[in-house]
């Protein structure tokens, strides 16, 4: 049987600065630049398989087969490809992650990543790191910066060719760790592709594009320099201004909970009584804590004694995605 | 013994859409036009004395001698009495609150609606209703709003003279309730006073003012129709706005508590549950459930069965101040 087969593996990032809402959403071209740190502990392993023989696209996500939006999304992702390569080969992708769903890591970043390198092993094609980049970002706007390695920077622009990721540091730059603290694992009710097309709805939203752009520049210096105040001071101002877009959309979306709130004073106090810490939260109700590995025994320590959380994952800057085997 | 003396009543407000940021400080004038409801179960009564034979201003509130910039701050409100009056006679103030400190109900509004009533009276000025809203104002903006009963706005602009509150209805013209739901009795660390000067320091402040006008337009129209699922959406939005604004400032204020989130939660199942309820919260964790005669059983019920609820006191439309006896 004729098939073209390639396993890809990548790993999620956390944002510093967020990517939410479009300037396109057909493209999911985003409307302000984000920057991100992969992280190492949230891999995604995906076999793509383009066959002659497939009726259809079958994809299965840690053993259990996708079916209706969520199947779509893929099977539009890995439309993309046959169009760059000419074939209408049907795909069997399946896909593991080493991190539980639910476990406050979003796996559509390091998902479709894994899928975008995977795809393009499988079907040969010679595409740069910054061009599997924008493939990545059509299937998941955040899945752009996890092509990449350590830190990395998310452009925009009016076109396709403008929304690219660009690395700014490698994994060994910097040793910033991220507290991953699980305070809920239920479903979120508005997945994020659904709150990206709102986020134009909050009278809030023009603001936060306007101000990100200049907390762009100062974390882009403050990571040149290892600056980690500056660093967790822009990281958790700007998880406030998305959140408050958030919550001002139309629908509103509130995705805190009151755990949330209690790891949000948390990290305040330890900030008073000198331990470098600041939260950052995706659209969930649970929070990363960004510290140094000086404090990170302490934090550990704080965090596991705290009856409101239930798991906690260290994450490190992490690899970018790459083609296995 | 000479004293000029009157005893005044005032009550508390719950704005609608909030006063958050002044144009100008010294005078506190709002950055934005405002809109409350006077609560009923919130009475302030306080008599003031100017007397020949005082050496410096004595204020008692609650039984207690007010010192420090809590003294100060009523000393700077009588020094404007005196200045009309063309006196210099130091004075007594006793106040007392009829509702409990810390209870989720902010006593500037009513404390200064009331001294502003019994000084005027003490006195002897004429003033007119509109005068005394300007001068209460100087005190604490939201104590302008407490001048009138029912449903207030207050205007802002660039002169002392444009920013006055004005009765849009009277306390008959609808039984909105308001459930002030206490969720933490604690002192917040930033008073009111010293956020608005902050309001501005917030990538966010502009686009609420910008915001709030539309939304006080909506309100009220949706006031003089009685139309309650606008009036809360609106109260809702605007809490909303203001706490982004709040968190978002520099230093930012995060006065909302996990017990908080788990308030707003509740109100938006409620809602789901088909009964209108709205929240709105002030500069404090406490959270004022808007809703209609016939869901108060309801929502009672449940408050009261909720562990992280304190106490819930239950508010309707009330009267403006008034000279008393």
């Amino acid at each position: 049987m004729q098939r073209y087969e390639a396993t890809a593996e990548a790993r999620a990032n956390i944002a510093l600065t967020k990517y939410w809402g479009n300037a396109d959403d057909r493209l999911r071209i985003p409307a302000n630049e984000s920057i991100s740190m992969t992280l190492d502990r949230t891999r995604t392993v995906t076999t793509v398989s383009f066959r002659a023989d497939l009726k259809a696209d079958e994809v299965v996500v840690d053993d259990r087969p996708l079916a209706g939006a969520a199947l779509e999304r893929v099977v539009r992702h890995l439309d993309l490809f046959r169009d760059l390569a000419g074939t209408t080969w049907r795909a069997r992708v399946v896909s593991h992650n080493n991190f539980p769903t639910g476990a406050g890591i979003a796996s559509s970043a390091s998902g479709f990543a894994a899928l975008t390198v995977a795809c393009a092993g499988a079907l040969g094609l010679d595409l740069s790191p910054r061009d599997l980049s924008r493939l990545a970002r059509r299937g998941s706007g955040s899945a752009a910066r996890s092509i990449f390695g350590g830190f990395v920077l998310l452009h925009t622009g009016p076109s396709d060719e403008d929304a690219f990721a660009e690395p700014l540091h490698g994994p060994d730059w910097w040793e910033v760790c991220d507290l991953v603290v699980v305070v809920s694992r239920s479903e979120k009710k508005t997945p994020s592709t659904a709150g990206h097309h709102l986020a134009r709805t909050s009278p809030l939203h023009l603001a936060r594009v306007a101000r990100v752009a200049a907390l762009n520049e100062r974390l882009r210096q403050a990571l040149a320099e290892r600056d980690f105040a500056t660093v967790g001071e822009i990281a958790e101002e700007d998880a406030l201004l998305m959140h408050a877009v958030m919550m001002t959309s139309r629908p509103s979306l509130i995705y805190w909970l009151p755990e949330t709130m209690a790891i949000i004073h948390r990290v305040r106090r330890w900030r008073e009584e000198g331990v470098q810490a600041y939260f950052t939260i995706d659209a969930g109700p649970n929070v990363h804590v960004l510290t140094l590995p000086e404090h990170v025994d302490r934090l550990l320590t704080d965090l596991r004694a705290d009856p409101v959380v239930q798991e906690v994952l260290l994450c490190r800057p992490g690899r970018g995605a790459s083609l296995m085997g």
